[in-house]
């Protein structure tokens, strides 16, 4: 079993994995450190600037950073025309929507509602969090499928103000495409603004920008680093998760085509040249031979590593699949590249990168809900259970804990 | 309808709504100001002491801030013997942990199994996260209805380590309820030290605590600012959320008995000076008036203040729920104090505060899991996906992306 180190950065790097003690296999799998706190203290005055002068500041960070004089920052979606698209072009993200609101709204899970003893009804409900802002990044590419990925949950789980976020073009415009997809998909506002500037707009809330509850979305490291910023301070705001660069992780034997897993690779590359690719390439043999050696240590190796994406290009990938613990999304077999999920297959695209897979859950209708638990007791109940109670508010010293319960009884 | 604010605090404020403007409001509501970055420089070399020096920091720490020399900073919980309590206590804590334990049994959901196209299977499954530290605060009280709170639904996740950070006691010992509560729901080390020394080990692991991918549980100012650290650090550690002191708000009408809300307010009170305790009374009318005038805007009150509890203790109490839009955990109708959902009821009592109920959830089973997306496409899913796919990488310039797609298909 070979590894293949990041293609684009120093060359393509090629280790037996066999021969690498455990150190020397951190090394080989290690992400390129980012340096939060650089980073940090470079949005500090930008969030800062724009919770205290708010359309102000936006309107004059962009003209700074994106050489662009707008007219409104933030204008609601409802006054803008829903923009004509080529045909294909509009066909393409029509197919594409309907997958994601498929697999999103089968993502709807029933309220649970249990008695947990005789009187003692526990129930939790599902409730949209009120208002969210999306970040879409822009500059070098437009990407209107991160607005679709965004957008659609958030409309689905209900969110009364949805703000997306991206930055304008040189000409002071939003791509027609972003705009189509976010009139299509939902959203109440756009913010026509980028970087560290647009996340604290939606943070703070502005004169024209709805305050939002939580920001979502994919961004580079002014982006990521202003979200980590807001997320801790006084604008009571959450986030999605930490973003690094975009990654892949393939997986492939002897049975999978070089030129797809050249392409597989490359698609992550393109992303920008602090992407990662790595290639666990399962020696050159016959497919039983493959079953009997290759799964268990290369499973460990993209555990360890938990990629953004996993493609697992081999003969037997859908046995594979249990054994995947650490990843953001995994793609199946010779016919499921890494594309089909960036755009249209119906998953979310908006995933933990750096290894936040151990901990984090890709963008989900989730992501725009809370969960609240109700409880009711009848007087029967109350009688079951609070003995229990009062003993366990007695262990702690909590007294009125206690009393509530035995006063409402009558015992004391 | 009057609002009586905090009654430990400036004395009891009694205000009526109905005479306020929105900024009154917004004053009378105000919580008190969490100084997060005071606090974050107290911590941060806390945490980078032990960063960088493990277990000898944990140590020195917990005899400078705890007075107490530890022999083992952390122990596999498989070596301490299940402790002998009263048989009263030990009914309740087991009655507790029955009841917490299918609640979040409860939670399981199915995992999503969806064809979007035909040829495109889209799944969504659970994962456990490998490896939590829960912080189960001590000092002025212990509280093993905290350990049951966290350890039950991590066990039932089926998270492999689940570490259990709890200060000493002043002989340097655990609390036997908290040890006992800790083996009963199945957690798998006891991490003897408290504060943000603790929160810190378990973030970087150390020669005897293992590292751990998330952090979750209540804790003092210090704690919460060691995890909001934490998370926007190197240590690579999610947590579950930030946290404020613990507060409630009681909605009562004429049907209410005094005492029983007055203890409901005391309950609170009882956690600390900076507790919030916030009473909605409705005025003193029969239940028919009442219902008629004082739902909408109590309602409003409580949605905008986002408590951690509300309690609902209302003749129509029922017909309330559904409006509640924003809280932690609700308590409905005359029999339900909030004492029986800290301790046993079912539902979590790791809620959020300060008013992140807005936007984050309370402790479940799913706080312990994420969600993996897994897609499988056949050689007719990828014919039919395919050109939507192109044409949307060909708009955003990935070409990558496309030709991903295209030579699997032979189209170039």
């Amino acid at each position: 079993m070979g590894i293949v180190g990041n293609p684009t950065d120093t060359g393509m790097q090629i280790h037996d994995a066999r021969e690498l003690d455990a150190e020397a296999l951190r090394r080989v799998l290690a992400r390129p450190r980012i340096d939060f706190s650089s980073v940090l203290s470079t949005v500090a005055p930008i969030v800062e600037d724009v919770r205290k002068r708010g359309d102000a500041a936006v309107r004059e960070l962009t003209q700074r950073f994106d050489g662009v004089q707008l007219d409104r920052v933030c204008v609601p979606l409802a006054e803008l025309e829903t923009p004509a698209l080529a045909p294909e072009v509009q066909r393409a993200f029509d197919t594409a929507h309907a997958n994601i609101a498929a697999f999103h709204a089968a993502q709807r899970g029933a309220n649970l509602d249990l008695e947990t003893m005789p009187g003692v009804r526990c129930r939790r409900v599902t409730r949209a969090i009120p208002s969210v802002g999306l970040y879409v990044p822009g500059g070098s590419a437009v990407l209107p499928s991160s607005a679709l990925m965004l957008a659609i949950p958030a409309a689905l789980a209900g969110c009364g103000t949805i703000v997306l976020a991206t930055p304008p073009r040189a000409d002071g415009s939003v791509s027609p495409e972003v705009l189509y997809c976010a009139k299509r998909a939902g959203a109440t506002h756009l913010l026509l603004a980028g970087g560290a500037q647009a996340v604290a707009a939606m943070a703070w809330g502005t004169a024209s920008v709805p305050k939002v509850d939580k920001l979502l979305g994919p961004g580079n490291q002014f982006v990521t680093a202003a979200k980590m910023a807001l997320q801790s301070s006084e604008a009571m705001v959450a986030i999605d998760m930490p973003a690094g660069p975009s990654e892949v992780m393939v997986v492939a034997d002897a049975g999978a085509a070089p030129a797809h897993v050249a392409l597989d690779l490359l698609s992550q590359a393109e992303h920008g040249p602090d992407s990662q690719a790595v290639l666990i390439a399962l020696p050159g043999l016959d497919a039983a031979r493959v079953r009997g050696r290759g799964r268990a240590p290369a499973l460990r190796l993209a555990n360890a590593y938990a990629p953004e994406h996993l493609i697992l290009n081999v003969a037997d990938a859908d046995d594979w699949v249990d054994g995947v613990q650490c990843a953001g999304s995994v793609f199946v077999g010779p016919w499921t590249p890494e594309s089909v999920g960036d755009y249209a297959s119906g998953t979310n695209h908006t995933l933990p990168t750096y290894g936040y897979a151990r901990m984090y859950s890709g963008v989900s209708l989730d992501s725009f809900t809370r969960k609240m638990t109700v409880q009711r007791l009848s007087r029967e109940g109350l009688e079951r259970l609070g003995p229990a109670v009062m003993t366990m508010a007695a262990v702690e010293g909590l007294e009125a804990h206690r009393r509530a319960v035995a006063v409402r009884l009558g015992v004391e």
